[in-house]
């Protein structure tokens, strides 16, 4: 009886990891990426904050990359030439994928100032069925600037940072994102945003 | 009344996104890192497969990493001379950390032949708090290459291929792993001892 048992639990093996469905199924929600862009200081990643620990309040399973998170380990052998640049937005879309097809709500927060780097990023996850959805964090230079928490502007302004996006180094302003937050709204208000937008989609229940 | 709710409502943001404590708590599981190591074809996805499924039964959150799905994308720019080794490896280690940061059981699968690639990815995770446990898959080479399903031993032996782990690249054997599955257990088998151990060790409910 033993032996018989085991040769049928032996049969009952997998050649596949379980599929996205399934796992979304299980999970009560779709894997998505919210793509957070916009000049240094514009508020990516306190809105990424603020809407974490709403879809934790929710039941809801997220996590945020951010720049520098992903600077100090991943990206950490990246400076900030063009190349690395664009290498940089290049692996940070690819974990992106992986974390949203893993089921998260993925909150990805990078400056990432250039339309190609974003539209490569969004075709990746298009081309792998991952919805794809681009947050544009509409608040002026001046703002950030005057924000400047980091002193990053500060430096810039001084030459002491090179290539600085909005001071040295151009940013390219979303065409078509799925969603604009303004300046005048706060994290709490833009976070709920995104949150309906992401109910209106199906996106969580 | 509505300013007030609104000026209320606006002095609640955050700047940290949600703790990994409180993220573990509701998903009611620890990030972990299981780190399958062993030759090609030693049964590291195979095992990593069914234990995907044995914890998406169990009600947990797991993914699954493995080396032809990063070779595809993340590290799509890598090849297989020593040193686009060590970056593959040095990489997987940092998503294996993110994805078990966000609260994902991980199961990471790479060959990963060299000790000192192995033990920095331990460190990594050591130094940021998080679990890691080393799957030594101890097949022999000669049933590896037996079961040879991707015919890579084939053409290593007839030089196709360079630097191919245990033909013409050593394999080190892990000294300390935390778990060692032999080829007489089945995957389903296996799949049981490591969930045992992460029950064991608290790490699963």
């Amino acid at each position: 009886m033993k032996k018989l048992i085991n040769s049928l639990i032996n049969t009952n093996w997998y050649s596949e990891p379980v599929s996205r469905v399934e796992r979304c199924k299980k999970m009560g929600q779709n894997g998505v990426t919210l793509w957070f862009t916009g000049l240094s200081g514009a508020g990516k990643s306190t809105l990424a904050f603020s809407l974490d620990h709403r879809l934790l309040e929710a039941g809801k399973k997220s996590y945020v990359l951010d720049g520098d998170l992903l600077r100090d380990g991943l990206n950490s052998n990246l400076g900030f030439s063009a190349a690395d640049r664009e290498e940089n937005i290049r692996r940070v879309g690819e974990v992106s994928l992986l974390a949203a097809d893993a089921g998260l709500i993925v909150l990805s927060c990078f400056i990432s100032p250039f339309r190609k780097d974003r539209r490569r990023v969004r075709e990746l996850h298009q081309r792998n069925g991952i919805p794809f959805v681009e947050v544009y964090m509409d608040t002026s230079l001046e703002l950030c600037e005057k924000r400047d928490s980091k002193q990053l502007y500060y430096r810039a302004r001084r030459g002491e940072i090179d290539d600085f996006t909005g001071i040295s180094s151009p940013y390219e302003v979303p065409e078509n994102p799925e969603i604009i937050v303004r300046s005048t709204q706060s994290p709490v208000e833009a976070a709920e945003i995104v949150y309906a937008y992401l109910q209106k989609k199906g996106l969580v229940e």
